[in-house]
């Protein structure tokens, strides 16, 4: 059996942002709610690996934003597996208007940690064996490491944030939209004002934890990206690494 | 013409919080919706008062939380203006579950400001006019001014928050749910894992704007209600007071 997840969501005021366009995190949060029921539908959802002593943990994601909807749009978030590999399972998303047009559209890679040993482990073989459905079209398969991990990183401005019991999920570990929000949080008002996100390349590095103190961290690169990194305090570690890049909004 | 709103929502896996019930903010938010569509079929809807040169703006909401549904779950909310008065309209809410259960309900207290004077103005005739639905059963008037308002203030703990680029909606202003997310990260983690809101009496005051400096403060009252204030700085105003009650978990 293979399963195409195919999902409705007229935006709602709340999801969009203060440009009236829906709000990057509001949409990833959509495809992580459809990629959550595709999992399912494939028996291999969060609590079907929980109960195997396994779990999910996103490695890559990145996101191009063609154009936004607005308040009261009625967009579909497709997502099906494209590849899967000893260690990786790779997940596309597309995202269509109500004419066909792709919004936007994210390439994803998975991996499989084991709940006693706190490390990755193999994909096991009821997701190894999963067939991906027919006739997709997949996107590029997303490098494991991207350019920009390698850069030197001069961060020009650092925020500190605490993780908060709302930005938790039911595991106790910082959801993966939260980071995007806190990204968001630190770019300067001027970017925020006249650009919007074109694209948003992801590499999440290590967990974190509710109460953890974090510094999310900004390099401009060039005019129309910038990188960005969270890390943690005690121990120090690489949380997240990212590239955004930005258009002139319309 | 009247309107009672009803608006079907399945929870989603990123509304619901670390215990796995319905966070209070998406609820809000789904009310905050609800009332937003109610209030755009009796034509009195953000964009018709926008042209005219009003807004509204939240004075008063009290929810009172009877039973948390848990993802995948799908509620019904449920909207309609209970009163209409010189400065005042009044607007419960519902919320059921798909057997009939209330398993919320909310009372909120609206008034009308004039954008250029930014200052509170009558109820416009083409509010004043509107018919309240027939046949429905509204609760008790909440009180403009409750109880605790008087009470003295004596936090014991306070934290800062900046207000960020997400938490501004199309009008620049503070969105009514991100003060109660604020709210909720300012309270001690015994009673976020232990206990869950049984109610929440606001009282908002002023309104604040993107980069604004506030104070989340927080004084106990009882064993299970906590005072809460937000102060915003530059002027010093009162943003925000209220009360929270807190039960044990289920």
């Amino acid at each position: 059996m293979t399963f195409i997840q195919t999902d409705t969501f007229t935006i709602r005021g709340y999801e969009t942002d203060a440009s009236g366009r829906l709000s990057v995190p509001a949409l990833m949060n959509f495809m992580q709610e459809s990629a959550n029921r595709n999992a399912i539908a494939y028996g291999i959802g969060i609590s079907d690996l929980a109960e195997r002593g396994f779990g999910w943990m996103l490695m890559r994601f990145r996101l191009r934003m063609h154009r936004y909807p607005r308040y009261g749009d009625t967009i579909q978030v497709m997502t099906y597996p494209t590849f899967v590999e000893k260690y990786f399972i790779h997940r596309d998303f597309k995202v269509l208007a109500q004419d066909g047009t792709v919004l936007a559209d994210a390439m994803s890679v998975w991996l499989v940690f084991s709940t006693n040993k706190r490390a990755m482990v193999p994909l096991p073989d009821f997701i190894r064996e999963l067939t991906v459905p027919p006739g997709i079209d997949p996107l590029p398969k997303l490098p494991l490491k991207p350019d920009f991990q390698n850069s030197t990183f001069q961060p020009i401005d650092e925020k500190q944030v605490t993780v908060g019991w709302l930005s938790i999920d039911q595991n106790q570990h910082v959801n993966n939209v939260a980071y995007v929000q806190w990204l968001f949080e630190s770019i300067d008002d001027t970017m925020l004002q006249t650009r919007e996100l074109a694209e948003i390349d992801l590499v999440y590095r290590t967990e974190s934890h509710w109460n953890d103190s974090l510094r999310v961290q900004l390099a401009p690169e060039t005019e129309d990206s910038i990188l960005h990194r969270i890390l943690s305090e005690n121990p120090q570690k690489e949380v997240l690494l990212a590239r955004s890049r930005w258009k002139t909004s319309l």
